[in-house]
């Protein structure tokens, strides 16, 4: 009995999980099918959230389907042979996304070969005089090898070198090495080195080309929108913090959502000084010119994050709704005018950046807020207080606290863009229409055209 | 005389000219020594900074010393030939810092090769299948190229195939490229592709062998430490704030440089991330288990941020003086009570994840920094203060507020570190070598060894 019972059982265990194992099988489709649907959809929004990822993959394939020309026609590969290869190789390696890193890329690669091509060549020559037997001569190569090696792959290290030449060293340190390796076997390495050579600087004035000609993405204008856009955000989260917080905002949850916007500022370091380095490599181009001062955006990029730290700060009050609101309302109307304030002046500092006009428009805002903010210190200093429980109105006096910090952030905010403007020529586009003229001094924000450094309030 | 002087005047810039020359030239060797003694210190520098980096140097020297065997040794450049020089190729672009890296890379490119390689010469052969004549075929082949890398191309979009796969899908574009691009002229195709495959191959076992069993640098170990020195540079800030701030610090400038170390915190991000993506994949090495909880240490990370906002505006009422001291004194008790226990928590905590032990030992040290936080709301809760201006005490208010922040973000934290402890399986060194008994009960923190999360005290 007890056997069968086991069979049973072990039948009955089998069974089941050839069940699973179906319905396993069964799922395997729908799994499938929403696997794929969800890829599509990924794709379809990388797609939307840059359209230009989109051209650039076409630019990528059209310099490939170019660069094959030289595998295709006839004369070109009768010359070249199989050193078209390296022209292939080029394109791929060196198209990148901006103008900016694609020019860096295939500059540094250029010079690198050139450069790796005849210290190769010299060193190979130099060995080759010294001794020709069959194991010296490797064992001088690698030594050599051995130590320029070691010092190019640390000499990477430096930071400087890093940010600009590393792809540089990369192929140096490569083209070397093939080249001083090679030469112990193949003895008609300057032919080979030389066809190498031009099938390298072809792909890369073919990537180049293509990168620069056709919808060019420029990396300094996708670091000048990036500041624009950040300041933006900062600003609408002041415009909304104020009646958020004081509870006279009407906007429900999409405004809050819409505040929060400010949160990739907080990390967007890396991303500015990517952009910076790509920028510098680029020629003029649309309303920049080619020494850019694109250091001053980093300036200005790092100020726009201690702010975003202080409205981060901020933040942390505006989600937890403990204060009871008739606390709140004791202090509202300075701070909100002085977040309202300090969002408009950095909305307008954004736009400033963004049309490339000196930012004197955020000058009035950036008074009133100031004007706000005395205000509030002159409430403070009232006996207004004596009655209230100092315990609950505490968060109030952070928030307004915090928010003198901000002023002061955007004070600065406001002077460093006014020296970028100052150091690219930002000029007022009106300027260029109206003759200069004592009329001229009626236009709409006159008696703010003070572009000298503001002085700052301390506050504390 | 006119034209005498006119002589004499441009004698005399002729003059001046070759003297400012010469003062140049003269001062040549001086500049170019003092910038190659700039350049040397740097290179110090960075070696001092992460000695690492000099073995890392040797290391990489070292693989390309092996694989030029590939050249030097008759029965292997017999078998590869000129495919030697994927090899070499492998070495140098696979070579990286950490032993993760250079893992991801190797198995990218090795796995991207044969795919590529495999559907570059189905392509070939289709291709030859459908017309051999010299106009179509290019045509087809080019079509064929175009639409593929376009597509791969774009594919690099999506933010989960960048971060873990954008170097496979590089070398696949350009494996596939040069295969179906070069099978056009070469028809000894397969031959010279399985050469090159096991050359590619070749290279980067060597490369990610000398990686793993020469001085291996762990990614996974670099991103530990660098979360356990993070939050114990947010520790060091908190323990010596409130000293400093309240006027009790006798460590002077000393003091302020040192607790200013958390700066680094705000901007880690995207170097947690990079060592998160090579960590995965690392085999299991030292303490680390092959799936060791990385996403983990990013979620830490971000808390350390969020504490670290909160620290930089701490930071901004640190360096303005102009609360008198008396002022402050008001309330400094519990401020320095809960801002030191909290750097002792958080330093506790640091030491907990460098050490792989539960995070226990910070447990007491939260405790007190709470019922600091009570005893600041009790007094607050007081009429301590109805005889002072408000105006002054607010910076002093907004400090104590933002501390009961970061009271609160340093729950957060031991909270998600106990959670790391649980998935990684932490264990008190002390139970490996005593036996579990009821004795057990006495070890110096027994009171605490409550790992559940914590209920974090909500504070505004």
């Amino acid at each position: 009995m007890a056997s069968v019972n086991g069979n049973n059982e072990g039948g009955g265990a089998a069974g089941a999980r050839v069940t699973k194992f179906l319905q396993w099988l069964m799922a395997l489709p729908s799994e499938f099918s929403a696997k794929v649907v969800d890829v599509m959809s990924q794709i379809k929004k990388v797609g939307k959230e840059d359209p230009r990822r989109v051209i650039h993959a076409l630019k990528v394939a059209l310099s490939i389907t170019l660069v094959s020309a030289f595998y295709y026609v006839n004369p070109l590969y009768d010359g070249f042979g199989s050193s078209a290869m390296y022209a292939v190789f080029t394109v791929i390696v060196v198209s990148e996304f901006s103008v900016g890193a694609t020019l860096g890329k295939g500059l540094n690669r250029g010079f690198a070969t050139f450069l790796a091509g005849a210290l190769g060549l010299g060193s190979y020559y130099l060995v080759h005089s010294i001794s020709t037997e069959h194991i010296v001569e490797p064992i001088l190569l690698g030594t050599l090898i051995y130590l320029i090696t070691a010092g190019i792959t640390y000499f990477r290290f430096l930071p400087q070198i890093k940010a600009r030449y590393d792809y540089g060293l990369l192929v140096f340190n490569l083209t070397f090495c093939l080249v001083s390796v090679s030469s112990y076997r193949d003895h008609e390495v300057l032919d080979i080195a030389l066809k190498r050579v031009i099938s390298i600087i072809s792909g890369g004035l073919i990537s180049v080309s293509v990168s620069i000609f056709v919808c060019p993405i420029w990396a300094g204008g996708d670091l000048h929108n990036l500041e624009s856009k950040n300041i933006e955000k900062l600003g609408n989260f002041l415009e909304g913090f104020g009646e958020e917080y004081f509870g006279r905002s009407e906007g429900g949850e999409s405004n809050k959502l819409f505040i929060q916007g400010y949160k990739s500022v907080l990390t967007s370091k890396q991303v500015e000084e990517t952009f910076a380095n790509f920028a510098r490599w680029e020629p003029c181009h649309g309303r920049f010119r080619f020494r850019h001062p694109w250091q001053q955006y980093l300036k200005i990029g790092n100020l726009s994050r201690q702010c975003a730290y202080r409205i981060d700060a901020l933040n942390g009050f505006l989600n937890s709704a403990k204060t009871p609101l008739e606390m709140r309302g004791k202090i509202p109307d300075p701070c909100i005018k002085m977040s309202t304030e300090a969002g408009k002046a950095l909305k307008e500092l954004a736009m400033a950046i963004h049309k490339m006009i000196p930012p004197s428009a955020a000058n009035p805002h950036i008074a009133k807020s100031k004007i706000a903010a005395t205000n509030l210190r002159s409430i403070m200093k009232t006996g207004l207080w004596e009655d209230t429980n100092l315990f609950e109105v505490i968060p109030v006096l952070t928030v307004a606290s915090l928010l003198l910090h901000v002023v002061s952030c955007t004070e600065k905010l406001a002077e460093s863009i006014q020296e970028l403007s100052t150091l690219a020529k930002f000029k007022n586009q009106d300027s260029e229409f109206v003759p200069k003229s004592p009329q001229q001094k009626e236009t709409p924000q006159p008696c703010c055209h003070n572009s000298g450094p503001h002085h700052v309030v301390t506050i504390n």
